[in-house]
């Protein structure tokens, strides 16, 4: 008799439900369903009040609608019996948070509050608290806060107390009127088990909670604003619950809704990243997932805490408990070869890739990987989208050097490829000169799936073997598996993260292995790449800075 | 009566004869010929004889046939009695170079020498004299030769003596067969007038001659070779002519050939971009033209001889007699802009430009114009072919710095021709810092004249004033005007350049005047070019010296 366990995996666009075999990882069905409101960065839903740019909000109703739809769904699909369900974990973006009453009602399904946006979700790419983040920093480095050298020296608008802080400013009533505010992954695990059982991963890479330290002090807090002194006792809650945990079992209401058996184990909710570390076999220090979609993020775990200059946070049980997770990350990836197809590429390479009958990136990427390791004669800098590790520094900016009149459009996207992978090796090495080792690589995400081509050259770059993830699905595989490990070995389930990653996750067999001879012209290239990356990226010239400085005094002005 | 000059302009494809009133300059009548033989860099007329890469020939016989044709169609077209006709300037691509025998036939006439390529002209932008040149440079510098710095301390594989170095090494017999060795320029000259009148501006420019000391010396040539130790006394020759003086009058012979009046005045030839600085109105110090092609041009006058970092030449009696005449060089200008266009406009844009009926160009023209100075927060540097001016280095490369994720075509469209501006300013404060000062700006050659949008970022950027020439023909006009000097003020002509300017030359009344407000952006990102331009143009960083070596070992690799 066969057991399963569901991952529920909450993106940007859209919920997914994965039905996982526990013995054997099999994927046995899934479903996704788009949010009805999707990502309202423009009208709230009474289709009056408008939003101001860098505003991206949900509607939290649109959360518990996609569980009733997708989880019936998977058991239709696969006919599986409710009571063989024996565990659920959830992921979620993050810091996606709402306020909430008492009862842990968002306060935006009231109706006295349903025009105001504050009262609806932030979701975690709202990016209108960028001046409570750089007053946050500010103040921060001021006091020499040891919790900054966790997060790199800077703390993101996109995170937990800038948001609060945004609301407290222009919305002061909903600030009061909350009793709580709290990560959609949590608060969804709260609504399926009555339990709020907040997770160690969000706390710890959105809201600058430590495991020993707890959160920032009072007195920091006092110092950013007199009214958020209290703030963690009145708001938040220092009740906090490592990754890999149960948080609960399914209320009797919560289980009829999305028709499965009350009493199921519900794991605490991780970070949509985050949750895939397990999923591709990954349980213990040394190994690196870079998950690679429009930006990319690095994943690793420790044994002990380092402070890694111009990483995103290490967290203590933050991904798999008794360990230290680190993330790092890239802001531009996809996305920027993403620009280059759409704003770069000639009329007769779209005419091309029509007689071929392919698009535009295979067209490239078939041109691209005839040449040679440095035969383009170009370097690139890969702060399209600004330098999120090492330099976390959104000013910065693109560069490309090298151009000749016969340089060609293949020889630049080859060009932009290899400079994500060079500053990828970048942040590798950063990891290892502050005592984080890195041995082996694994990838996930769409690029890492697609674009063999692009892995190989990763694999050049970095001299390191790449593994890439059985799993098409490993974020929702990952949840499944922590949802494993919440019913435990009597349900049917794990007693460990571990002993789960030995059964159900994994990566493929065949690996990217890096070419001697490329590697070489490759470790040329790198010592370049640095050169310009700190003769531009660490204050030598700040030219980008002051071109951009330029360009909004030129942009108000036009 | 009207009288009549006649100018003929030889280009790199073809030649061409304008037919100018002289009492008022205004232009009669033009004709074109293409080459028969064009530029010929894949085979020699025998169609078997293959030639190397970086070669580029004509056939003398095409210049001949070419006059034949043009004289007597702008004689029929303004039904203009020869008689009438009072005197002809010629001007030519130079170094344009050929072997010729005692009587002035070049070798390629000869049966036994049809299937040498050595024998033929080589065309200015034969590049196959690389290595000699380079040699020649390191000798020169090894001796330090005065001469170097007049040429900016690098001498060009396109001159004249790494020209004749390479058939002495390749072709000693034509080396040794050759009685003389002379500018296409001075051939011409020579062929309508019977008498070997060299000019010098080709000497100048092209053969490092200087009024007071000559050539260089026999010392430094023979240090080159033993065997070219005599080269000047054997194979030039020391009769150095003033640019604006007379070389001589038709012969019978000639006049019959072309339809003109025996005994019409000649004037001594000019390289091209020169013979349009007259066709301007400039004759006297402190203005600077701009011929703006594919590359771009900057000639100006000074009253004495000042030593330029960078700049390609300075030449007394070079371009109007009495002055100084200095030029300098950008490598890459429409080309460039081509290159963008060809090979980065993504498909839209040529749907919109297409629904709208106008050419690529013309669409980015559009849309850059709207943009403030600055807005597009992107700086380039303009080496896609290297760096003639003031950097003499043709192993830079292009750069292109503050690339966003929006980013658009034109925006970098606009950074280039921004790029091309700055790189404008550069020279003329080189020039300036050197004691050459440049009050006035003209600009001439087809971008002048049709990109008012160019212009305009020039005028900013320059913080100067800019004129356009009043002729679309300037080069052949300047022509005409020397031809009307050497006919004399008796003849119906003038006494001198000057005179013939104020008559027949002039810019057009309209000028590009530097907006205020733009130039005070331009200011603060001209600076940010300098400090790029010196850290990667002056050794700070020599990355792209460096990538081109590794672009080279990998192609040959690959």
């Amino acid at each position: 008799m066969s057991k399963y366990a569901i991952g529920i995996d909450y993106g940007t666009q859209s919920g997914r439900a994965l039905l996982v075999e526990t013995a054997t990882g099999k994927e046995v069905a899934t479903a996704v369903m788009e949010y009805p409101h999707g990502v309202m960065d423009e009208y709230l839903p009474d289709g009056k009040t408008r939003l101001e740019p860098d505003w991206a909000l949900q509607h939290p109703q649109d959360y518990l609608d996609v569980l009733q739809e997708i989880i019936p769904s998977v058991l239709k699909q696969a006919s599986v019996d409710p009571q063989d369900v024996i565990g659920i974990g959830i992921d979620f973006t993050a810091c996606t948070m709402m306020p909430i009453d008492k009862q842990g009602t968002p306060l935006c399904f009231f109706e006295e509050y349903r025009s105001n946006p504050h009262a609806y979700v932030k979701l975690w790419k709202h990016h209108a608290a960028q001046d409570e983040a750089n007053r946050l920093n500010e103040i921060a480095e001021e006091r020499e806060e040891d919790f900054l050298k966790r997060y790199g020296g800077k703390i993101s608008s996109e995170w937990l107390i800038p948001k609060i802080w945004q609301i407290l400013n222009e919305a002061p009533d909903i600030y009061d009127r909350a009793d709580r505010f709290i990560e959609a992954a949590d608060w969804l695990v709260m609504h399926l088990t009555g339990e709020e059982k907040r997770s160690s991963c969000t706390a710890g890479y959105k809201a600058m909670w430590h495991k020993q330290d707890g959160y920032p002090s009072r007195e920091f807090f006092r110092a950013l604003d007199p009214r958020l002194e209290n703030l963690v006792e009145e708001k938040l809650s220092k009740d906090i619950y490592p990754a890999g945990s149960k948080a609960g079992e399914l209320t009797n209401e919560a289980a009829s809704l999305i028709g499965l058996m009350p009493g199921t184990p519900v794991a605490v909710a991780l970070i949509d990243a985050h949750a895939a570390v397990p999923a591709v076999g990954i349980t213990d220090e040394g190994k690196m997932l870079m998950i690679m979609g429009t930006s990319s993020c690095h994943l690793v775990l420790g044994n002990e805490e380092k402070l890694v200059p111009g990483t995103c946070g290490v967290v203590e049980d933050g991904i798999i408990p008794g360990y230290f997770g680190y993330e790092a990350g890239q802001s531009c990836m996809g996305d920027h070869f993403e620009w280059f197809v759409e704003k770069c590429v000639p009329f007769e390479y779209h005419e091309e890739a029509e007689r071929q009958g392919i698009g535009l990136h295979d067209l490239l990427t078939q041109k691209a990987e005839k040449l040679a390791p440095g035969e383009s004669g170009l370097i690139a800098l890969d702060w399209w989208n600004g330098n999120r590790s090492v330099l976390v520094d959104a000013d910065l900016t693109g560069l490309l050097i090298g151009c000749t009149l016969i340089t060609k459009p293949e020889e630049i996207y080859r060009a932009l490829i290899e400079a994500t992978a060079f500053g990828a090796r970048m942040i590798i090495e950063t990891f290892e000169e502050n005592g984080v080792l890195i041995h082996e690589l694994y990838a996930a995400g769409g690029i890492a799936e697609k674009n063999q081509f692009l892995m190989q050259v990763y694999a050049d770059i970095t001299n390191r073997e790449i593994r890439i993830s059985a799993s098409a699905q490993s974020t929702a595989l990952g949840s499944a598996m922590f949802g494993a490990v919440a019913a435990g070995r009597d349900r049917g389930g794990y007693d460990s993260i571990r002993e789960a990653a030995e059964k159900m996750a994994g990566a493929k067999e065949l690996a990217y292995r890096p070419n001697p001879a490329h590697t070489k012209v490759y470790d040329q290239l790198y010592e370049e790449y640095k050169l310009l990356h700190d003769y531009f990226g660490r204050g030598a010239n700040d030219v980008m800075k002051r071109l951009k400085e330029i360009k909004r005094r030129a942009s108000r002005q036009n």
